[in-house]
């Protein structure tokens, strides 16, 4: 066990590797893990479509539900696609691994690429939209606004970095508390709607619904249609970490994803239902007097006591933690994609709490970028991720239809139809919302998907030439090679040089100390003594003498002249290897290291990049005491 | 001759060290490069007076006379002194040199440190004060005041750089411009108020003088002395760059001092001379309608014609530029420093231009950060500067004093007494300004000042300390060891690790090759084939078998179980040297590296400092092709 540290307070002790188990998780805890980006998409799904419907007036109430019941439809497709993939999947069935599985490698990063995108914008968008939520409920923290955003990200980062257990258990409590509260709005605003004949008296009324300014057109159906797809938004979460469930994995992937699934059908079907039954239309996000469909929901059916405002503390909650979705799934994605050696190795290795620690930064950090470059404020990044999501679906459920294709047999033939109908199902939405979109955003997501499918084949091919220069089963072959050249950076006679000449004489008895002569004033050149101080014991000792080589340099450079000599030796003598041995002080304090020049570094850094494979450098170390 | 570069460009060539000679200048020269901040002074040391004694009302006009009579008689006498100081110290007489070679390290280290903060100061507080006249100039720049500080700044760094004859040559015009313009002024300023004895009438009346509002007092004239005596600053600087001068070098430097005190000594007073004549006392430099001493007085004696302008444009230049006198000399001084070891010995080192790059960037940078820090208006900083100067000044004297007393003669007999009134002028100066200024902010200074020179012996004694460790005049030693422990960082089998081995076998027999098993999936252990391998072909080769060693890691951790083997190694051997082989993995391009992991930098970088004087690291390269 390492000491306790700083590091062990934040980020928890270091796990053994054998404790991978008890970091699995249920569903009770994966639905929070894993279902926090689908169970927000409740609170911006619905608002984007009526939003949409504004202009029509009184006439949206009409349209939404119909709208809703589509979107549910696809959802129940691409939820029974995705039990199937679970199954066939267990190690975890991204859409990248399904895609480039079944249909190939840059079907397969396409569709990585796309997830990647959506998860790094959904971490930026889901914190944006929570605190823009708070700071409209609290208008004096409205200053602060990017502050709060990344006050969140730094705590869901850490909280994640903590492992999947821990951050099960962070965000169990707001994750139930909205499951909660907006099921209670539900079943007494059903209920009372019911009781009333459809005509519900609301506790407190909704603002009145602004007249009709469009008239009604099939491309505003579709626009909301596409809109309202935001909510689908994190359905591929949970078939994309079914390694994190404990066992029976499979079974409790599934339970997962039903619950997820179930909950979120049952909250848009209320809410559609509810909409319509109290007559409650979007107002204008932009304007005064803006309140978003939940909250006038929420009022409508509670009024505006205590309860409300527990409701809308937790939707707020949920919706800065829908985030965490794509902390669980994003560093699972790198991980896949650097074990297919599409990303450095070290985002497949776990942290000192079994997760994949460099992918969960580099979201952090990502996803950072894009809060400050947006200022907190990332409105305009929605338009761009629900396609991302939407073509990571179609490749998926592709991918689904080739395996019972490829695997046959009696499941494929009543698997094959329900992940065809998810594939034509989001393949046709994914093409109305890149449509109905492309000039709010989605344009960026066209450029930078090729682009980031690029740089994946160009990291792959860099590490199949490394591993093609590198690979070798050949047992260890003879070294032929000669007692290699020795050269020794000494540019005073004292126990450093000293120290270097020792060691270099044990490597070779050709060996030459260097003195760079450029501020002539200041370096005591050694010719005339080198005879007593070097020569003379060294054969003495039964070595070969040391040679003293002098360099002028008339421009007081102190590396040219040194790393010129050595590769003129390198090039008269291409059998032998070039020693070079650099005598380095060692402080004890780090500010002390400002106090010496940096000559050692400096020389080695040259020599690695301009010495070759022949050129090898020694650190003779020799350590200052207090 | 190096390639044309970027750096050539920017920079000029590099200077073979020969070529010093010709980078020599003569007094023409001189008055630009070591002139600037002393010339400058006559545009505010006046101003600084007569805004004090605003007050006063035109009481004021019979007090500023008087006044500058003091100050010029105080830089007569400090005049004199120098041109004692540069015949004695030929290699430059700063205040640092002269008071430590004859009063003492401590003194020498205040009067260095002092001026190391005049100097830093005077290049934030010029360069702010020329852009303050441009701006007030031209208001609408005022947004960008900090810009263009920075941009001056970076452009006075830029010609340091080019070396000593360029800035000569970039800074001439405006320098003699600024002679010339207010030469003429005072000419026929003085020409007409004598013709009209002593009343002329000016061309444009300058502003009434406000009423009194305070009564006269021995105080306020003793501050407005102090306030003038910033008149002074930028005197001691032709003493300490003598080394720039070309033969005969002292001569040079003579004149090069006598025409910058004259010419100074000349405008301060012809300015008390004029300002009396044509009645022009301060105006409130906070308020509307605020305009500068000399825009009056060049206003009333040449009206606002193209003539003004042209005056006003060359005292904002010599403004800006006077901080290119500490740019000259504070290198100077922080060579001095380090030849002394009171600072790191590359500010001794002429970089490509044979000046002391270091210490030019570290003057840039110190400078720069004030200007940030005080966006660009730093007249706060004014009261601050002047005791540096001046307590430099005066250590500068009091050293002379000793000098003479120690040299004896002749020559001492005359110039004991001249650096001795210099000594107690420049004394009872220091501790006036230290007095009244002391509330305005020249407490910074008492605390500054100790704290640099306590960081001066502090680094004198890392260095000595340094020097007596690693000193020694012995012979080399005889190398009584027995062959090292080599330990072999072999994660794979490939050809980096057979190029490790291969080097590993010359050095001992008894070499290890070490795997660190932390993500077991992921590694390939060569416990099975290691015989195959490694041991065969070896002892084939007439070597000793290396000996595979696989490390586990429950926390997979690699660099803690490898770092703890070597450590173990090292200490159950502890008369042998521990070689640790670390194959190194060369890309071909720099962003190739992001796709590597740097366990080689880290792993040398953690044994380098826990290792000790036994750890010795070897790189052994392993280049890749494109």
């Amino acid at each position: 066990m390492p000491p306790s540290t700083l590091a062990d307070w934040i980020l928890g002790r270091r796990l053994a590797s054998e404790e991978q188990e008890q970091q699995h998780i249920g569903p009770f805890a994966g639905i929070p893990v894993l279902g926090l980006d689908a169970l927000g998409s409740a609170a911006y799904g619905p608002e984007a479509t009526l939003t949409l419907l504004l202009p029509l007036g009184a006439l949206a109430l009409r349209y939404v539900a119909p709208i809703l019941a589509v979107i549910i439809a696809v959802l129940l497709v691409v939820y029974f696609s995705y039990r199937q993939t679970i199954t066939a999947y267990p190690g975890g069935g991204g859409s990248y691994t399904v895609a480039s599985k079944n249909l190939g490698r840059m079907p397969g990063l396409l569709a990585g690429a796309a997830l990647a995108i959506d998860y790094i914008l959904n971490v930026a968008v889901g914190i944006a939209a929570g605190v823009g939520a708070l700071v409209s409920a609290v208008p004096s923290l409205l200053p602060h606004t990017l502050v709060l955003c990344l006050v969140i990200l730094v705590l869901l980062t850490v909280v994640n970095l903590r492992g999947v257990r821990e951050s099960g258990i962070v965000f169990m409590l707001p994750t139930y508390a909205f499951v909660a509260t907006l099921g209670i709005v539900m079943v007494i605003g059903i209920g009372k709607a019911v009781a009333s004949g459809g005509h519900p008296t609301p506790v407190i009324a909704p603002p009145a619904i602004s007249a009709a300014t469009e008239a009604l057109g099939a491309w505003i159906v579709v626009r909301a249609f596409a809109n309202g797809c935001t909510a689908m938004t994190g359905v591929e979460a949970v078939s994309n970490g079914v390694p994190l469930f404990r066992k029976p994995t499979i079974k409790n992937a599934q339970i997962t994803l039903t619950a997820i699934i179930a909950i979120l059908a049952l909250l848009l079907a209320g809410i559609a239902y509810l909409a319509r039954a109290y007559g409650i239309a979007a107002t204008d996000p932009g304007k005064d007097g803006y309140q978003s469909i939940l909250s006038m929901l929420t009022t409508a059916v509670m009024g505006r006591g205590v309860f409300y405002y527990v409701t809308m503390g937790s939707v707020v909650s949920v919706l800065a933690l829908s985030a965490n979705t794509s902390f669980a799934d994003f560093p699972r994605l790198c991980r896949v994609l650097a074990e297919d050696r599409f990303l450095p190795d070290s985002f497949a290795m776990r942290g000192r709490r079994l997760v994949y620690t460099q992918g969960i930064v580099l979201l952090a950090l990502l996803s950072g970028l894009l809060l400050v470059a947006f200022g907190g404020i990332t409105d305009k990044l929605i338009p761009l991720f629900a396609i991302g999501a939407l073509l990571a679906f179609t490749m998926s459920q592709a991918g689904m239809v080739a395996h019972w294709r490829r695997v046959g047999g009696a499941e494929a033939r009543h698997s094959l139809p329900i992940n065809l109908a998810g594939a034509i199902a989001t393949g046709v939405t994914v093409v109305v919302v890149a449509v109905s979109k492309f000039g709010e955003g989605a344009w960026i997501t066209v450029i930078v998907l090729p682009l980031l499918v690029f740089m994946f084949t160009r990291i792959n091919a860099h590490y199949r030439d490394v591993a093609q220069q590198i690979a070798s089963n050949d047992p260890l072959p003879a070294d032929g090679a000669k007692a290699p050249i020795v050269v020794v950076a000494a540019q005073s006679w004292n126990r450093l040089t000293q120290r270097g000449l020792q060691f270099a004489q044990r490597l070779s008895p050709e060996v030459y100390a260097v003195q760079v002569k450029s501020e002539t004033a200041k370096m005591r050149e050694l010719t005339d003594e080198w005879a007593t101080l070097a020569e003379n014991p060294a054969k003495a000792a039964g070595h070969a003498a040391p040679k003293l080589v002098v360099l002028s340099s008339t421009y007081r450079q102190f590396f040219k002249p040194l790393v010129d000599f050595v590769l003129q030796k390198r090039d008269e003598e291409p059998d032998r290897d070039i020693v070079v041995v650099i005598p380095d002080l060692v402080v004890t304090r780090w500010y002390q290291a400002l106090l010496h020049n940096h000559r050692g570094a400096i020389l080695r850094a040259l020599l690695r990049v301009r010495g070759g494979p022949r050129v090898v450098v020694v650190n003779t170390p020799f350590h200052l005491h207090g």
